[in-house]
């Protein structure tokens, strides 16, 4: 059971919530804070032992903490999420093995891709795939209908799996804090597209990959996770590609295990990420 | 001011230290606690406000934690060390510049070397340097005649800067949990002497190195720090050799870090380490 | 094409097949080459265009170059593997999501396990899956039936992909130099079984993944490809054994990609290795 | 002895390469190619064994490679650098100790700061430290008696060892090709000043150090090294700095090492490296 707290910090949080906890004997398995110095905000995550009566502990805990406390009780680990992608396969491929192993930490709703070339995919994993084409629509219409099927489903996050279309403000809206998206650079280098062009063209040593969430100003969003790798100036931009995606695969999926293990906190356009 | 505990756990530890702080109003600017789970073992380290009645806050800790409890309330930052070296400059080098420019966290008492090639650059940072050497002497005398020179010094760790000789049970069990060695390998692998000739034999693709406290057996000791690089088929021993000494220097320098930080508890040839 | 050549070293080598491609009007794409300086012996790896008359260009290299050179000249870059699993499917689950998007390399001849729970994720693929129990059988018996499986295939490697039965030095023997192998440690550390648990009991401060090709001694064949990541006091057992699988696939995925690409040489129980 | 070849491409530059040397009977140790496949052109590094009539050697080789070759022979391996510094000791600290070891592979001429705290460092290790003040000065005025300064001496290249002030396009045209900077970000991501202010307010996930030529554009010219380490939110700006000067102390080392032993070619705002 998961007890994740967001407040204003002040003299005694930490003490108020343990004795809480302490009071009605349920045994702490581990604990994380952090303060933000300089806004004075604490945040913690708690692993206790199962305790039947939520709401209870719930109201104990509030009665203890300062007004505006954003509080939640995490009893069930099962999230939800559905995946948005393009043409590219690795992050989709690897999102689907694990969720076919159970090891994911989340039910798959749908994906939906602008293509159709990923179905086959989706569906040897018996996932529902919807393509929903952008072509001859205005961004508007295109944005419409993918909410509309969106809309269908209950989810707790929609995860762009090198989704290559930009999504408009007023669709991010609808989801904050919600969408959370793979770019393929070590952000903020090379923002937009064609990282990997621009990467070659300046000759880097490194490229990397970032997950982050997205907000209104492209890939502006609050960072979970970042990778860099090596690179020499034999690399063609064909080979940055292609190693590019395996860190792309390997920073969505620690992104999301962190997103879905509850670790991940949102505040003023940063994360706070307890690992 | 840096407060470390360990004791057996038992539900309410937490709640007991950060209640004793909250009413003696001391503001806890950061928190670190573990639960070593198979034996029910707790670890904390609390950076709080400075308090000027440490035996007043000492006592109050105690009486709330379990009988047995060790506890620790450091109120100078400044450590004490000795270096132990043989013939390779690169961590003695490193330790004294850093203890130059203030940023080492320690004063350093002397530096000590079976070899005298090490004395000028010693003695540019102003520090006394001590050729002991061992040459025509038993293991007894020689470690005898190091101890006498360690004696003289008030210390609260030895720092074994690549100190190329093996050190006797009895020597070590004078200094226990107080000598921190630097091994050119990624422990457990190529214990003892002459790993990167191993590793060269072996063909690896990293290599490594390792900062642990010394105890009777040889590279056995509870690890503290430990870093590894790539390696090709083209690295020569010697390539490999130059190669490890900068990771050799930056393993070392991360550990005494965490040391001299009260960072690191040792625990059944186990560390753990708040970072 | 790829031309890969190893011989005794002597001067002028490289100017021979340069001087042969070069009146041929071979265009070389890239070349790498190496000199193992103890033993004098040459590799070579060369990247060059299209050329139809393979037998003229390999009778002309070989007339350049000292008696006893291995020569290959690779045309056609599929090759073909078996791969060989127990129960843990995350290596092989890579290995077919790669096959099925035509970015392994090679063809999946079939994939043989002593335990049947794998099947499911091979057929979703459509590649043949063959559960070969080693239960009631001598080591002898279960070998036999192995290999009369494997036999049934072409093939360039054996791939396996966490198979945690030991191979007997005679069915080793039938494959030298075909068969790849990943261990779940950073060898030569932690050797043999439950690297992880020796690892954890250890308390080091970081875990590994080899890959290496099986010999007769137990994981001391020549390494092609490891990598560490950090880990700290706060891993049980069952977090290293998880974060590893993250790099068990990684390292293999790496190691069959230089290998299906001819970039590996074996040479005196090491491996030389052109990326 | 080092030969660095570079020029247009054409089929046979290798065979006429390692011709010239078969024929006058000089040993390869070791040698390094690549061609720009976009542009055609060929970089070549070789070790060869020691052969006194360079001048011979020259004339060979340039009559069998293209017109307008740019061919170097370099038989004395010590470089002669200059370093600049302001006012934080780290990079110059390790250059200095390595110079001192003879491991740097170049003379230092002197160091010239802004500031004078560095004085007393260079002078522990006898090296000409000439503080040269910018302060009341046009930047014309402080370049020219920079360059006054740099001019009595002789040197392949100036090394901004955390020299804080932005050199004028005039300047640098003076010494294109020879100044080296380190800069405390991933190039391209926070360009200009306060990088680790710019990292922390954008909460990244890792920060970076970079070494580059310098060119007219600010922090846009070839780079030559780069490395990231991982951060988390719990950094302070102040500790993302002190965590920062580890890798611009490592970045610009590497750097220095790999342009001292004439191991990277500037090729149109990018540089061929061979490790």
């Amino acid at each position: 059971m998961i007890i994740v707290i967001h407040c204003k910090d002040q003299v005694g949080l930490v003490a108020a919530i343990t004795g809480v906890l302490s009071k009605l004997e349920i045994n702490i398995i581990s604990m994380r804070e952090y303060v933000d110095m300089n806004d004075r905000y604490f945040f913690a995550r708690l692993e206790v032992d199962f305790y039947p009566e939520t709401q209870t502990l719930k109201n104990s805990l509030l009665q203890s903490l300062p007004r505006g406390t954003s509080l939640d009780i995490i009893t069930n680990p099962g999230k939800k999420i559905l995946v948005l992608a393009t043409r590219e396969h690795h992050c989709l491929s690897d999102i689907l093995v694990r969720h076919h192993f159970n090891t994911l930490g989340a039910e798959i709703g749908c994906v939906i891709a602008n293509h159709d070339n990923l179905r086959d995919i989706a569906q040897r994993f018996n996932i529902p795939f919807f393509h929903i084409s952008s072509e001859g629509k205005t961004k508007a219409e295109y944005e419409n209908e993918l909410m509309e099927k969106i809309n269908e489903y209950e989810f707790d996050y929609i995860v762009l799996a090198k989704f290559m279309r930009i999504l408009s403000p007023e669709f991010v809206k609808n989801y904050l804090g919600k969408i959370i998206n793979i770019h393929h650079s070590f952000l903020p280098a090379f923002i937009g597209a064609n990282p990997y062009k621009k990467a070659f063209e300046r000759g880097v040593k490194l490229i990397g990959a970032t997950a982050h969430f997205v907000t209104n100003d492209l890939d502006e969003g609050p960072i979970i996770a970042q990778k860099t790798i090596p690179v020499t100036h034999a690399y063609t931009l064909s080979k940055m590609i292609n190693s590019g995606k395996e860190i792309e695969t390997a920073v969505l999926s620690e992104a999301l295990k962190l997103v879905l293990e509850d670790r991940v906190f949102i505040y003023q356009n940063k994360t706070v990420v307890f690992e």
